[in-house]
């Protein structure tokens, strides 16, 4: 299947928008991999990333995408935001499959002093679904 | 003068993975304003903006650019490298003018111990620039 990047598009931004966590998820594929902005290592998996993109998601307010770039299944999506009261710039770097869905997605986001903010509320709530998990897998 | 994307990036990525920074200065507008990775704040003018720019790709090693997106005088450029031992990934989010100059100019860092170990050696540096210009202004 060729990739189709405007009905990805407008899936991605009402997802996101609309903090719709079962639409995200069904834009991700199984192996996508996510490059968080607080940390090098890659996050692997569709459930794992779903669940830190969610996180994000929800954390971040007045979530709203601004400049666009498609090259191909690449794209480069600029949004805007803030927490709490830390305003912020970041920008969605995607790489499509070929059906279509995320395979490879790395967020930036300036300035530092809203990644320590995003960080300070995400990474208990990361900390208690890996501690869930692991129970689960017992 | 219409804006021409294409002349631009050419001497764009050979001025910054060149180090030149007298051809950086030469692809700045006057009123040229950066929104830089660690601060919100935004640096206004094209010496002070010269300045903070050849610090940063001074200071990162190994700057090498890979996925590039336009739309029209809007570019998203990728890049990484490194500071030390920590590795980043970066973006480059510019506006140019209708003369083909950098009018806007948003640098976005992955991840954040990149920003901050940029950060620990250049922020003493334009510490250093802003008591120099404000002597030479006394």
């Amino acid at each position: 299947m060729a990739t189709e990047v405007d009905p990805f598009l407008t899936q991605w931004h009402r997802a996101v928008t609309a903090k719709d966590l079962d639409a995200l998820h069904g834009l991700l594929a199984e192996d996508v991999s996510l490059g968080p902005p607080p940390y090098w290592g890659r996050l692997e998996g569709r459930d794992l990333v779903h669940h830190l993109l969610g996180l994000i998601i929800e954390t971040i307010d007045a979530f709203t995408y601004h400049r666009e770039w498609q090259h191909g299944p690449e794209l480069a999506l600029e949004f805007t935001g803030h927490v709490g009261e830390v305003e912020l710039q970041g920008i969605d770097l995607i790489s499509l499959d070929d059906q279509s869905k995320v395979r490879r997605l790395d967020v930036l986001i300036r300035p530092a002093q809203a990644v320590d903010a995003l960080r300070e509320i995400v990474a208990p709530k990361m900390q208690s679904y890996f501690a869930d998990r692991s129970k689960g897998a017992a």
